[in-house]
């Protein structure tokens, strides 16, 4: 992922609102490989909303950098998971996230547990990944 | 108005992409003076697109500047209508720029009428308009 | 401050990274009344950088809401301070978040004390504030 | 390019303002073949501003769909140069654009020729690419 001169701001740097882009597009890709991924949990009624985010900085992002998002979902149960960020440009470690979701159905915006085809294979994925996955 | 931190580029000023969303801001503020403005128009199942846009810009725009955009309805006629828009600080003209509209049903997403109640209140307003209204 | 149609995403309601730009002008609103505010430590050389930012999303804020965003700071010592939010429509409260900054010399980006007009005229301001103040 | 959820608005499609950060994207990578591309262009002491921007919104386009930018070069003379954009989502085109530049010295902000290395490089590029080239 290249940082958009559209997501710089006059310090120079990426804007630290557009990390919780970036974390949203890589939980994106990571779903992408369960069964449909993101628009496929919306096509079976569920909705997945954020509840929390959270974004440490470190080192700055320019216009052009080369970014890698590591992401890693670290907590399932019930209606709730979370997911982990590092975003790393060649290897350096530039910020750190984490969010938090609850899956609700989208007719009722009621907390429903996360469906269990993709509960599965997240414990799957997740128990063979290596820690530092990205 | 005032240019938002997260508005401004690499540059040092508000991105050029942003003035669309303010064209947008100005136009939803237009709008908002008849009968429930663009939210009452989507209440009454008819959605408003946008088929193009257009910015000029001439001087740049800084962090914190305050900004004054004029708006101006310039032509509705069946399902399309049409926006001006002048973006100036402390009086002095920064950019400039038009975007063109559709109305749809909302349901069917074919083309539909601006409704009359609305076409008349904006034929109103603008024959009363100064020219350089904002 | 209302939500503007762009800051909307496809489930209806305002993005959750939006809530950082919020934030971030209730910030910028609040240094304002404090001698130059955030344009004023940039003119003496000192930036602001934000190094931490958390979000808690409890109901949605959907197009053009009018939400009012409380801010305080929290802690200031050193290098570093700590702005809280909670963000509200018509007292009803929907989100909440922090954010932790250091101040850097903008020349050579190495931390700088709080510059001591400002941290004096924080802690005055705070010291009178209700505790719930927006 | 991917649409990323952030991007699409409560219409449930990607909101229009974006197309402009999309177009800049494709300048910026198409840019890149030449020797350094626009960070290249900077560091040189020029910097490219956008003077006008266009967009005509055909068909819309959906979270997580998968659109090519394509770009053209269409005019260079003096300081000034304008790109074409079609975006397309599989051979389908959504939506069309234009946007006009003008190179400055990055120090006095006065017009200055674009460089000859990269006026020669894209009209040889251009003079070889197929009329719909993307």
């Amino acid at each position: 992922m290249r940082v958009r001169f559209a997501e710089t701001d006059a310090q120079g740097v990426a804007h630290h609102a557009v990390y919780l882009v970036w974390f949203e597009v890589a939980r994106v890709e990571y779903l992408a490989r369960f069964d449909g991924g993101y628009p496929g949990l919306r096509s079976r009624g569920v909705e997945a909303l954020t509840i929390e985010a959270n974004a440490r900085y470190g080192h700055p992002a320019y216009f052009d950098d080369r970014l890698e998002i590591g992401v890693r979902c670290t907590d399932l149960r019930g209606a709730r998971f979370r997911f982990e960020y590092g975003v790393t440009r060649a290897g350096e470690q530039l910020a750190q996230g984490w969010t938090l979701h609850a899956c609700v159905d989208a007719a009722t915006l009621r907390p429903t547990r996360v469906p269990a085809y993709l509960a599965e294979a997240i414990a799957a994925a997740e128990a063979t990944a290596p820690a530092s996955s990205s």
